[in-house]
């Protein structure tokens, strides 16, 4: 839990450690088999209302893990804070600031004087819930590629059984951006009933043909990298690091749009007008800018987590899970009111999908707002555009609170 | 030289076979060395006219060759016909076609009744041209990563000497899309005096940002390859195709417009809807059309060869290189008559980039015309939107000819 932000910087969390629950019970998946002990790494920002029922839950997205907001208790050289604006702001990531820290505190988007914030590693994650990396008990070895393959319903029952063996049982909220998002349409389709509001950020129901091609693309550059040995290269000294870089340089141009990437780099070279005619070095500012990018992934990230979290949120169809090839039918059983906001310049989660999605819910007669900010820096958006969200998000929540006292919701 | 086309299908080039010419003199390269010898893969198509002033010169883009038209003499598995729409056209690669073939023969666009085309492969090419895959003559073996850095202005300058050894002084166009349409540039801007017309398609003055960054991502995929081994992999039993297929695999993508992606594959699954849950095997169809893609490519081409020019086409800028920062100054030699086409879903080498070309053409005075085709299936359009593009560029080589008789150029 947090200690009091006064003591910390004004709207901070405060310093945060990471706890870790193991599940009572085995997470039944949709792939038919049961996944026991299952760990699930967690914090929390603000307090729990005697009545429970204060519960935002904050869904992280490809990369990420618990650790959304306030200073980490022992900081971390690898901080996933390592994103495009990330950098820009002082050494955030090397102060040990959770990845949505802009969002989540005192006075905040997801404000923590009002709302007691959970926040996990997803299921398959290389950051302290279990994954991949961990031991099987089945042989005593990491499981590897035979970790079972995961659906973000798979995710999500997961976060379902901690929020329970913490006994919360309803969620005045759950939110996320990217893969956080389809994590939050899914809690309000296997669970109508405990989850009263959906923020869902920068995602889509469906992630559109191209972006599955670079899902694609990212995973086999990983899997094509022969120091991945099929998945088995856990205590063998070698990582598919090459594999993974080349992943992430994809990913991370497609988390831009063409021209935040323009405004930051242009055609510029490393060395003005020096041309040094070599294959081998970089020579554009881009270049050396997403090599860095590659390495520092590399070195916090596990590639078998990276394969399974992007299969899951690659694989992810709510018309196609729930809906028999609609999304009316999938959504119909929703309860909860939604706000979708989407970036104008994110052509991964472009508006359109966000649109579809509201377009369903209202249809169907459910409480929806949808936005769209004008905001030049793609995908990325979602991480770095918090002072325009901010006013959205706690608006909504608002109205939220007051429908629940007026005349339902 | 080509056999009649009356013995063939109607509007072919006919069957042709490459032809080799070795230079006579060193070629002087932006990067201050000579390289010698120098050999040139070419194909001709139509008759030399007596005044040898019917000369059209084709270039081609990344991953082409000299046999742009007609059928090959000795059909190869490994054509270069192997694109977007390639594949849906009855197998035209395993018949031999040329990369261009819609374009070039009687009647067509480049039509070789009128003209005489020559296409060659170009400097630091691995389809018969002088390029790395060559023997260096200091050691006796692969020049590999010895081979100097080469530049558009450098393909350009031996396509010079190639037509020189041919005994043609003067070009009545030289026309290419995307690299091909850089090196048309080059041409009308180091022997304005010897070009009568540009023919750019799809091409740009310099690659936009993220286009760099897409370039970039490649060649580090194929260098972070263990099999590459810095490049000397020649003859050692194993070639970087893992990460040459990664290349592919992105360069394929960029090629394509998003519309086109989800037209041809959607979200749809390899097996119906029966999901396997593997990490390993593709489901979705695009990831197995990708994988095959980068198969087939990787069989055909040579990776140093990728690498070079990929780095020659990353940094051809024009107005770095020959205005000093100004593309008007870059132009303003330019004698040749300009067409320029691009495709509206083209969004590596976008209108925009043709369009900037088009207003300083314009600016200086110089005539330019410039269309943007309507079209869904992004920068491969260039090879794929013949029937569209062939009576813009009939038109404008034919007002061409009547200019030069009439009021000049």
């Amino acid at each position: 839990m947090a200690e009091p932000a006064s003591t910390l910087a004004a709207g901070s969390a405060g310093t945060v450690g990471t706890q870790y629950l193991d599940l009572p019970e085995p997470v039944r998946l949709d792939c038919g088999r049961e996944l026991y002990p299952v760990r699930v790494a967690y914090e929390t920002y603000g307090a729990l209302s005697p009545r429970r029922d204060n519960v935002i839950l904050v869904c992280h997205a490809l990369s990420g893990d618990a650790h959304a907001a306030g200073f980490a208790k022992t900081p971390a050289a690898d901080s996933t804070r390592d994103g495009f604006g990330a950098e820009d702001r002082d050494g955030a990531a090397h102060r040990g600031l959770g990845w949505w820290d802009g969002m989540i505190g005192p006075g905040k988007a997801f404000d923590t004087d009002r709302f007691f914030v959970v926040s996990t590693n997803l299921l398959g994650g290389c950051r302290g819930t279990t994954g991949p990396l961990s031991i099987d008990p089945a042989t005593g070895k990491p499981y590897g590629p035979d970790f079972p393959v995961i659906t973000v319903a798979d995710m999500v029952r997961t976060e379902r059984a901690l929020l329970s063996a913490l006994g919360i049982e309803r969620l005045a909220a759950v939110a996320g951006g990217s893969l956080g998002g389809m994590q939050a349409f899914e809690w309000a389709i296997l669970f109508p009933d405990q989850v009263d509001a959906v923020v869902a950020i920068a995602s889509t129901h469906a992630l559109h043909p191209q972006g599955v091609a670079w899902n694609a693309i990212a995973r086999d550059a990983i899997m094509r990298d022969p120091a991945w040995q099929g998945g088995r290269y856990y205590g063998t000294g070698r990582a598919p690091d090459a594999g993974m870089g080349v992943a992430r340089m994809v990913g991370h141009v497609t988390y831009l749009s063409a021209l935040a990437l323009g405004d930051k780099f242009g055609r510029r070279l490393q060395f003005a007008d020096d041309i040094r005619y070599t294959i081998t070095e970089p020579e554009f500012e881009v270049e050396s800018y997403l090599r860095h990018q590659a390495g520092s992934f590399v070195r916090r990230f596990d590639a078998n987590t990276y394969l399974y979290t992007s299969r899951a949120l690659t694989y992810f169809d709510l018309a196609r899970q729930h809906g028999r090839g609609s999304l009316a039918r999938a959504l119909e059983g929703v309860s909860a009111r939604t706000l979708l906001i989407a970036f104008s310049s994110d052509w991964l989660y472009p508006p359109s999908a966000s649109g579809e999605v509201a377009d369903a819910l209202r249809a169907l007669g459910k409480p929806v707002e949808f936005q769209v900010i004008e905001a030049p820096y793609g995908h990325d958006c979602f991480l770095l555009e918090e002072a325009r969200q901010t006013p959205i998000i706690r608006r909504f929540l608002s109205s939220h609170s007051l429908a629940e006292g007026g005349a339902g919701g």
